[in-house]
């Protein structure tokens, strides 16, 4: 995401908190990102984790692209995977970017 | 943000790149996020930093409540701040959130 997509566009907005011992998770967050990227209607992912506390937004065209991930099969499993073992909380926001704009310093 | 508001809410996606010596960014952040936390329509704020890389996302209850906080006086003046002395680049987002759901661990 060097370039902004152009409004309208969607951002799901997670944030979670990991459990003590989340083995497996780092390996299966890259895994679905790689995977993420070649969904349709997929345009970019930002994430940022501090401790066990981390933020993802990844970005879509619309809101048909979002369910197809969403309902993507090794997705699905994944996601099992993360309630199960990965997750002590999380929460999954689906927005709607009406504008946005970029500052970039100059050299 | 311990429960989620009743959407439709605002989400601002705020991402950057701090400078490699970014020395009074995180007095700042810690002064905006007390500041902005008095703001009308204020409804949360969730941050992850990863080295120089971070995402920020503030919650409002409309875009009028938006308005007043990037208007804010103190608030103007870190923003120049920011974009002279410790960002290398960002973007922000305005987003309107139209679903959420949450999940919690059952121990």
């Amino acid at each position: 995401m060097s370039d902004l997509p152009v409004p309208p566009y969607y951002a799901v907005i997670f944030t979670s908190e990991l459990v003590a011992d989340a083995t497996g998770y780092a390996a299966a967050a890259q895994r679905m990102e790689a995977l993420a990227s070649k969904q349709p209607g997929y345009l970019g992912i930002h994430s940022a984790r501090e401790g066990g506390h981390g933020i993802t937004v990844s970005y879509w065209r619309d809101e048909a692209a979002i369910r197809g991930w969403r309902e993507q099969a090794e997705h699905l499993m994944t996601q099992q995977a993360g309630r199960s073992k990965w997750y002590e909380r999380y929460t999954v926001e689906v927005s709607r970017v009406e504008r946005c704009y970029a500052f970039t310093r100059e050299d």
